[in-house]
């Protein structure tokens, strides 16, 4: 039971997390761009593994230490969606590459070269997406003649097989207004197309051009020159993404108990930021309708602003869940999900990438 | 040399730490106020025994977690500064109780009910803290009568020892103006004084009054009635309490990786929101003069803007040190510190109790 367990615990409902997985694998089951489903959301391989089940291409991921992990639990196809730089990284993914198919991005000349030299010393050859910086001011270069350029020289690299670019338009993936997203999405993936058609007219072959989310799988999923889409939030969904996608069901939640209830309409709860993502707003509770959590400033509590008469039976001790803003960074507080169906704990899966940042 | 590590790396100062640590207990060598110094800020047992050493009565934590790590690291003397609420944690309290000696905070009576049954069950007594809502709005009775009630109501019980009050002014522990903090802090601490008073003139005693924190330890320390201290962040320092208290030295970095050049001012680090707490703001930049952070909302990237000239000789590949603007949130992040000094780790401790959250 639920109610057997201690708190806080991160909770995954098998049945929606289940529904989820299906409906995105679906949704490119028979389009020419396929899923890379992101890592960073819930680092944790037993659901990375359901995505593969269910026709995933490989998996993306943010971190060298994300894609060890990967390889550890028997997931070869990996694109680590990020610069890897610096001797002590390089000689990693040159390990990594022994044991699995790493892709990486990268988006300068110097990171190529140690990657191609170190490489090369070790008889190995790491593939490469050149990223492109499509309005996110982010990492990547610009669009056009410079990614060309830095994909040539790429190509010239004994130790790189140049592989594809990578753009990802975080900078309007989230917008609430989905005419807005889909039109500044278009704008944003014009300058990555652009450059894959300038590249192979100079006769480069490019084989996968990656990119997108949650918030614009459809959008990226059917522009021509996309190879592979890397939403990564579709499978917990947190209530930021829920907004936006209603589509995907809402798996992922966190048990909590009242352990004050210093006035009649508040109850404080034993999760605050150290154990709830919070930097796009406050949780919202789930479990009492009308429940709000109007700031989220404490490390250890969360106070909770009870609607009138919600209170009467609230008590210290009773458990509450509530959906955190952001998936991403929760997943990454905690060590293991609680699995649940209709009421019942039904498994308990490891997230092995929790706190892996190098 | 900090230049081999690999990042993002945690840092703490050797020397600083030790500053701190000496001037904070030279504060409290002869006060009638002692110091227990708070572990959610550092959440490390080899830190704590320092603080030890050094003088300080025990150590405070907000978790149960954290105090079975402090017990497991042989330090007995407790105060779990939190409500420890429903019974699988109340049977953890128990077990604990038999190899260290935990005070909990309590604002129910049907929490303190509760331990007292489990502990009478075991043979057990536990100590128990009323909390008084001093202003902050969380956790805590009001003073004055309701907290008289409460202690009265604990005395009764015979597996809980009533040994007094907590109160944590919070709510301006962290004014940036000290006159307003002064004041405020001297607001809050006369309910707790006087519920303090109003208790003891009832016959009933009080050994400890705890409360403050690195922001009004010195105005606290001198309060007639208030018996503990419970500062934390003064160990490490983060850029908030650095700017508020700047006797103690900065001693917490974040060791980060350029790994991209996107403009000449403008460089990408290899940190971002799980890897750094910025609930109180972006990290500041350490080692370039001028640098910033505007804003910092990636999860493993941060954009560092640059000054004129700054970046003429900014690599990829470089490194940079970064301050956050909260030290507890960002150790609860990683699994060990990198201690320097004069350049070299000299070095690794655990961060035993990162993630410990039931």
């Amino acid at each position: 039971m639920l109610s057997n367990l201690d708190t806080p615990s991160l909770l995954v409902d098998a049945d929606a997390l289940g529904a989820n997985i299906k409906l995105m694998s679906g949704h490119f089951a028979n389009r020419h761009a396929k899923l890379r489903p992101h890592f960073k959301s819930h680092k944790c391989t037993t659901i990375a593994k359901m995505q593969m089940n269910a026709g995933a291409v490989g998996i993306t991921c943010a971190k060298l230490g994300e894609a060890e992990v990967l390889a550890t639990a028997g997931i070869k196809e990996i694109l680590i969606a990020n610069e890897i730089v610096g001797p002590l990284k390089v000689r990693r993914l040159i390990e990594l590459s022994k044991r699995a198919n790493p892709i990486v991005a990268a988006d300068s000349a110097d990171n190529l070269k140690m990657i191609s030299d170190f490489a090369t010393n070790a008889g190995a050859t790491i593939r490469a997406l050149i990223e492109v910086d499509v309005g996110q001011g982010r990492c990547g270069v610009a669009p056009g003649k410079a990614a060309l350029e830095l994909a040539r020289f790429a190509s010239t690299l004994p130790g790189i097989q140049f592989a594809g670019l990578q753009g990802y338009e975080g900078h309007v993936v989230d917008l609430r207004d989905e005419k807005e997203r889909t039109e500044k999405t278009h704008a944003a993936l014009k300058g990555l197309v652009d450059s894959r058609r300038l590249i192979e007219n100079s006769g480069i072959p490019v084989q996968i051009v990656s990119g997108g989310g949650t918030g614009t799988y459809i959008i990226n999923g059917d522009v021509e020159g996309i190879d592979e889409v890397q939403a990564g939030s579709y499978a917990l969904m947190d209530w930021w993404y829920t907004d936006i996608r209603p589509e995907f069901r809402q798996a992922m939640s966190i048990l909590v108990t009242v352990i004050s209830r210093p006035r009649p309409n508040i109850a404080i709860i034993d999760v605050g930021r150290k154990g709830c993502g919070a930097e796009w707003g406050p949780p919202r509770v789930k479990t009492i309708p009308g429940a709000k959590i109007p700031s989220f400033n404490s490390e250890e509590h969360g106070t909770v602003h009870l609607p009138d008469g919600a209170g009467e039976n609230l008590r210290v001790g009773d458990h509450i869940e509530i959906i955190p803003s952001h998936g991403c960074t929760t997943s990454n507080l905690y060590r293991e999900f609680a699995v649940h169906r209709n009421g019942s704990v039904i498994d308990r899966w490891p997230i092995e990438a929790s706190g892996t940042l190098q």
